[in-house]
């Protein structure tokens, strides 16, 4: 098997509204968001975007976002992947350019928590722990916690690390890399900023 | 940094009633579910419970189905963690018996995803490999799919299997590994068995 063949990047989520009216919530959210720069599959647990980062990263947040601004207490969560062995060079829609679709700067706080796996990696947890310092040098880092690191402020902030994070966390050498995120908005647990 | 110096199991997870009555749902299933065999913390975005893989498994289960029972469209998202080398030895009960505190076996249809991550081991897409077929022997794989795989059934057999899958996923030698799953029940997008 050969490792990361691609510059491919996937993003595995669901989007969870509390609300009897879930299924508006998020056919709402994908019919305001331009998904046109990332390939799309929805099934009955998840739905998976693939392409460039840059695209795949601005989707994602254009979905919460959408579906954040409904007002309902809505969690997303999902896991990002690069440089899977076992990953095929489909469904990807790597010949876009690279200007983002979605453009909405609208703020919403959202709080959200993470965890880094950099696979096959013998010193992985050195990433994670430079990758924690980066949260809290940007001013993002809420609380430490078992298995994962709670990152919380403005989501285009948030947003901004997680993707700046999951560059600076794999290399030419160690190219397979997962991030899991978990998030909350409009949650009537937040303690808020 | 040392690894693996503990047997404790920890599971980080959010359960995500799709209703309007999100917090009655959460809040019945807490206090229909005894957990007093493991370690338990919320915040204001997850869950976190740690133990004896024994009681990890059991309350996880016990909580998504009495959650399920309410016939709520119910999601469960969450990473079930062991060995990790910045692990603490504490917020965990390992001192308690083997004897499991949730004996309900309603039956309930999930229709699920999952992924092994199976930390600093060159082998680790045999590991993967190896336990979707474990899947396809136990019957309820369901389908392959980008950075996860399907496995659905009766929650009774998909946690036994989740929990099989873990034990046999981790060894001596590697011991951190983690694994993320997905969960979807009344949904009104299954197909059913």
């Amino acid at each position: 098997m050969q490792c990361g063949l691609s510059p491919i990047v996937g993003f595995r989520f669901s989007l969870h509204p509390m609300t009897n009216d879930f299924i508006s919530v998020i056919k709402g959210a994908l019919q305001e968001t331009d998904t046109s720069n990332v390939w799309m599959h929805t099934d009955d647990v998840s739905t998976v975007i693939r392409g460039k980062q840059v695209h795949v990263f601005n989707v994602a947040k254009a979905l919460t976002l959408h579906a954040a601004k409904t007002g309902e207490h809505v969690a997303l969560s999902g896991t990002f992947s690069a440089g899977c062995p076992g990953d095929t060079s489909g469904d990807a829609y790597l010949d876009k350019g690279d200007n983002v679709a979605n453009t909405d700067t609208t703020k919403q706080y959202v709080s959200s928590q993470f965890a880094l796996y950099p696979m096959n990696n013998p010193n992985y947890m050195d990433v994670i722990y430079r990758e924690v310092e980066r949260a809290k040098e940007l001013g993002v880092f809420n609380e430490s916690m078992h298995y994962a690191s709670g990152i919380h402020g403005d989501i285009h902030d948030v947003f901004a690390f997680y993707e700046e994070t999951f560059t600076h966390a794999r290399s030419e050498e160690h190219k397979h890399l997962v991030m899991t995120v978990s998030m909350s908005i409009n949650s009537p647990s937040h303690g808020g900023l």
